[in-house]
């Protein structure tokens, strides 16, 4: 295993940055405008993966690093690695990490997903996160700002690579938890599956009552067997545009 | 293509039969209270399937014959050819069919459905519905009634037949509509994605408001995309256990 260490940055927010509440625990965390900023498809995701004590967790392309934070405010005796290629992104999250006094749980790198296995171990985690990238890499015009497009566009990273990654870095019954668009859903799953990493809790994420729903959270488990066990669906809003008691409880959970 | 006969059946009820009123159109339908009748199941995909006028369309496994009933009223141009392996059921199905004076529009074939393209061609069927067993082979004890055992078990039949069979009698574009245990979906998408008929249309079906899906509605389509297009969610009964509006209005669609 090559020698890899973890980025070491100051607790700073630097100029143009904004540094927002999470509301939860008193978390902040830098984000810059230009830069993709995450949405509530990350704090499901938080919400959704199952996390259990002194879990050794993984987030694949951290981003703002949202998701070790907000899952090690779910279950304190976890620890987390956060792999982020871009490396002023990877900087920036080291540094929110610095800023709410959590390098010694979570660890940032600035790395490819795909070199994750090789630098940080095989089969070595309990739980992987991945917001993976939505549009295909022929869908549409690459945005104009890196920071963004690595986010929103399959670039480098297509999701095979997400789930040989994935199922490289999990320990045999480690869980891989995932938010994808739902008309993609069989490409994420069948990704999954042809790595041996299969589905087992499935939500659809609606954005109002009675709508057809827009995401998909998927928790992925090594070496399990074919059965789905599908939770109710999740509504964001309701007939008024109004969120519901639902997405309430996500956004206060651990406040 | 060898020579094969529809069934030739007398318009005649046998003792031990029920003649129930199907409340459309003023059609009938014989069960054997020992063998398996149609349930929810049955009325919900014929509601789904997305028929069109002059359809040739195609069920494989009728049983009763409930869906090219269904499908028939719905659509008054379209004919049918109905498959079903045990010979007592594909008669009583011909038998429904001649009392209902449908004979001209719904072949029933005494059949194994491996055997249906070569025996009714290759890509000749716009639409193919299949309401396909339910339980895995070696999920469970065999039914002791025949009749039922093979609607509910995979005991000859299973999925990637279903789904070589169905992409072998579909056009180039047609499409397949299929009900199945929500929590085996990916069994049923991926053995259907393996043929290339591509799943398109989906819906997800929950007993209550509220509750996780127990089945899923899938319509496949010969050589399409990948992209899911997913329906809202269909809930058959509401808080208080009475049937939904969305399921009333199914019950009484063409009546």
């Amino acid at each position: 295993m090559a020698p890899v260490s973890p980025i070491i940055a100051p607790p700073e927010q630097y100029p143009g940055e904004r540094l927002d509440d999470l509301q939860r625990q008193g978390l902040r965390i830098l984000q810059h405008p230009e830069d993709f900023r995450f949405g509530t498809d990350a704090v499901l995701l938080a919400h959704f993966a199952g996390i259990r004590p002194r879990d050794r967790g993984i987030d694949l392309g951290t981003g703002s690093g949202i998701l070790p934070l907000l899952l090690s405010a779910r279950e304190p005796t976890a620890t987390f690695d956060a792999v982020e290629l871009l490396p002023h992104m990877a900087e920036r999250a080291a540094r929110s990490v610095a800023l709410n006094g959590l390098s010694e749980r979570i660890r940032v790198y600035g790395m490819d997903l795909r070199d994750a296995p090789g630098a940080l171990g095989h089969g070595c985690y309990d739980l992987l996160v991945c917001n993976p990238p939505y549009a295909r890499k022929e869908a549409s015009l690459p945005n104009p700002h890196p920071g963004r497009a690595t986010a929103r566009h399959e670039g480098e990273t297509v999701l095979a690579d997400v789930a040989r990654a994935s199922a490289a870095l999990l320990r045999n019954g480690g869980r891989g938890a995932f938010v994808f668009p739902a008309q993609r859903m069989l490409e994420l799953t069948g990704a999954l599956s042809l790595e041996k990493l299969e589905p087992k809790r499935v939500q659809l994420v609606h954005s109002r009552y009675g709508s057809a729903p827009h995401l998909v959270l998927v928790e992925a488990v090594r070496n399990a067997g074919k059965q789905l066990h599908w939770l109710p669906p999740l509504f964001l809003a309701d007939d008024t545009g109004a969120p519901t008691p639902a997405l309430r409880a996500i956004y206060e959970e651990g406040t």
